[in-house]
């Protein structure tokens, strides 16, 4: 079976390059990021309005090669891969949460964005307290790392440095 | 740029076809299912015990053709397809936040399952509160609908129904 995927947008944001990007959008505050949906998919933004937050499904197009362990950003031990939120992945495909401020047209504007500028968007979902909100008591080695206002380095980072 | 998938590993549950499968784990109740990932990808795994939910993201291989407009099943009136979950989107990628009861070798045993079994799996990420479980007020059209026990019916299934 082929899996393709075809962008459906270009994700719009302050950060040109992995060092200095918010790790995720709990470290993002109130970056403001331009979500651009391409013409074609206008019409499948309709009722997005009433979400608070979205979820953006993206292709990290500027990782490194996948590897199967990584020394996170929040670590400096080699962690399982699968066990981090590492862009270095099989499927480069990163999920965040952002909050919607508003729809014009086919434009998103959003906060919390933690994702490279020009990034190719894949899909978006709306975001359900009931699917998605699941107040864990165990999250593993991430469990006592500070989040807020952390921002990555250049270790998963390929040719947007070279560039 | 060439934004190919390669399956990582097959997820494995007790739902044949889409009618009757949980629309969502929150749906799914105690479901078990059987997290198949293929023995190359088996380093990935490490520290990932240490999480209580992980996020699955896997291909939708059985969806009808993509639509921009869908009436969802929880719903009656037709929605944006970015507004909903439904499976029939440009790029038919799924998320679900399951429970992890055990990891041995390669197979992660999981509950509140809401996936077709055999599907194509393509990334986990570890469910972490800070970056994902976000207390929002307003969820749109979904936020007066009764979620748990509600399974799908044929409506975005398209080949396992002729099989």
């Amino acid at each position: 079976m082929e899996m393709k995927l075809k962008p459906i947008g270009i994700i719009h944001s302050p950060f040109q390059q992995a060092a200095g990007t918010p790790i995720q959008p709990a470290a993002a505050g109130q970056a403001e990021g331009r979500i651009e949906v391409f013409p074609d998919y206008q019409a499948a933004l309709a009722d997005l309005e009433g979400f608070e937050r979205i979820w953006l499904l993206y292709w990290f197009d500027r990782a490194v090669a996948p590897k199967l362990q990584v020394k996170p950003f929040l670590d400096d031990h080699p962690r399982g891969l699968f066990a981090t939120r590492a862009p270095c992945r099989p499927n480069p495909i990163g999920i965040s949460c952002v909050e919607v401020k508003k729809i014009e047209a086919n434009i998103i504007t959003v906060s919390g964005i933690d994702v490279l500028d020009r990034t190719p968007l894949l899909d978006i979902k709306p975001y359900v307290p009931p699917f998605d909100c699941f107040a864990v008591q165990k999250y593993g080695w991430l469990q006592d790392k500070q989040v807020s206002g952390q921002t990555a380095d250049r270790r998963f980072s390929g040719k947007e440095e070279k560039a």
